[in-house]
C-alpha cells in the first residue's frame, strides 16, 4: 500500500462539516466519492481534524492509505474535475510509509475574521462575523498576549470534549487590523501544537468582549487561571474561523513515491 | 402618492436576476414581498436596470411609489427585517414627485473583477472572472483608452436588445490591478451615461482578449470602427460584474417628505 498527503481548501458554507453525518453534505464524503470517480476505489479520507459546518480551509491536510498507482503529480487535476468548485485539491504528494494527517500533525494555524461597526459588507457574510460594535484591535491584542505560551486552556475549550489533557501551546497569536471598501476587518491567526474543541473561537467570543470594552486585557489571565468555561467569552460563530495549515515533521513530507 | 428612492445591495449568486421570472427567484421579487410584509402594499418596485442572472450590486437604485407613510428614515431597518442576508437595503429617502428609477438615471458605473493567473481563490469563484492564462493590466489599459468619450457602441452590444441608437458616452474607465493572497486581481471600472446590452461584459471580454497579447490595444479601435458585435472579443461571464452605482440629478435626490 501507499500513502497520499492531499492539501485542500473549501468553503464550508454549503456543507454540514468535514465529518460525514446523516443531516447533509459533508466535505469528507464528497472528497472520498470523488476518490472513487478517479481510481475505482471506495477509501477512507482522513484529515488533520474535523471542522464543523460553515467553517473554511486553506490549507487543510488530508491521509489516504491507497493500491492505485494513479502518480501523485496527476491525482490533484484529476480529482478536481470531479469536484465541486468549493471544494479544491491545491497540492498532492507521495507521503512516508504510514502517514497519518492526524497522528503525524505537530502543529497548526487557524485564522479567524471579523467585520466591525455600521455597514458590514453582505459579500463576506459568510466568510467573517459581522459585529454592528466596534471594536478596538489594541486592546485585543493586549488580552491576546496572555494566551501565548503552554497554559492550561480548559476554559476555552467547549463541552462534549472527552480529553483529560487541555495543556497547550500557543506559539504564536497575533491580531491585525486591515481596511476595506466596507466595514473593517480584523483577523485573528492563531499557531499552536494543538487545539482543543472551539478553542479558537472561544478565544475570539473572549477577545472580542475585551475588544468592546466590556472587560479589561487583564481579565484574559483570570479566565485562563478560573479553569471554568463559564468564565470566558461566548463561542463565536462557525463561518469567521479558516484553517490555514497544518504542520508536519519535515520526515512525513518526503514520501518513498509509491 | 409619494415616492420613495432605495439604494440597494445584493449579491446575485443565488438569484434569476432583478426582474420577476417563471424559472427562479428574482431579486425583484423578494423585495416586492418584503415592501408587502412591512406595508401591506403589493406595488411595483423599479430599478435603475434590470441585471442579469449572478450580476451582484453595491448601489442600485430603486423607486417605488406608494401610499405608507412609513418615514423613510424606517424604511431600511423595517424591509432588512425581512429580506435575506443577500439583499440589502442601504438607504431610503423621499423623492421628488414621480421619480422614476429608470427614466431619471443620468449614468452608471459599473465594476467588472478579474482574477488572473493559476491559483484562483476559491472563495471569489462567484465574485470574478478567474482565468488561468496571466494578463498584462498595461496592454488593457491602453487599449481601454480608445473606448473613453462618445462613440458608437454597436459591436459591444449583444444581440437581442431592440433599439437603434448605440450611441454612448464613456465618462471615465479605468483599469486597476490589486495583490491578493491567492491569484491576481484586476478591476475594470467604467462610468458612462447609458450601457447597452451587455456592453459592459463585451468590453471586458474584448480587453481580455489584449491583456492575454492575443490582439494588440489598437484593436479596440477597429472593433468600434466595424459597429459589428463578430468582430469584438467574447462576452465575460456575469458573475464578475458589479452595479456600483447610479447617478441621478441633484433636484432627484430631494424630496417633498411625503
Amino acid at each position: 500500500m501507499r500513502f497520499l498527503k492531499l492539501t485542500i481548501a473549501y468553503d464550508g458554507t454549503g456543507y454540514v462539516g468535514w465529518q460525514v453525518q446523516s443531516n447533509g453534505v459533508s466535505i469528507q464524503q464528497v472528497l472520498e466519492s470523488a476518490w472513487k470517480s478517479v481510481t475505482g476505489e471506495s477509501r477512507r479520507i482522513t484529515a488533520s481534524g474535523r471542522t464543523d459546518s460553515g467553517v473554511h480551509a486553506l490549507g487543510q491536510v488530508c491521509s489516504i492509505e491507497t493500491g492505485s498507482d494513479l502518480p501523485s503529480s496527476r491525482v490533484a487535476r484529476a480529482l478536481n474535475a470531479h469536484l465541486p468548485p468549493d471544494i479544491r485539491v491545491l497540492s498532492a504528494t507521495d507521503a512516508a510509509g504510514n502517514f497519518h494527517a492526524i497522528r503525524d500533525a505537530i502543529g497548526k494555524t487557524y485564522r479567524y475574521c471579523l467585520q466591525h461597526g455600521p455597514g458590514a459588507d453582505l459579500f463576506r457574510r459568510n466568510y467573517c462575523w459581522q459585529l454592528h460594535a466596534t471594536l478596538d484591535a489594541g486592546l485585543m491584542r493586549e488580552g491576546a498576549k496572555f494566551l501565548i505560551g503552554m497554559h492550561d486552556f480548559r476554559s476555552l475549550e467547549s463541552a462534549g470534549a472527552d480529553r483529560t489533557d487541555a495543556v497547550r501551546t500557543i506559539r504564536a497569536l497575533s491580531v491585525n487590523e486591515s481596511g476595506s471598501h466596507q466595514g473593517r476587518n480584523i483577523d485573528v491567526e492563531i499557531t499552536a501544537d494543538g487545539f482543543l474543541y472551539n478553542m479558537v473561537r472561544n478565544i475570539v467570543g473572549t477577545l472580542v468582549v475585551v475588544g468592546r470594552g466590556k472587560r479589561s486585557p487583564t481579565w484574559i489571565q483570570e479566565v485562563l487561571e478560573t479553569r471554568d468555561r463559564r468564565a470566558a467569552g461566548p463561542t463565536a460563530p462557525p463561518h469567521g474561523l479558516f484553517l490555514v495549515s497544518v504542520d508536519y515533521a519535515t520526515s512525513q513530507a518526503e514520501g518513498h513515491g509509491g
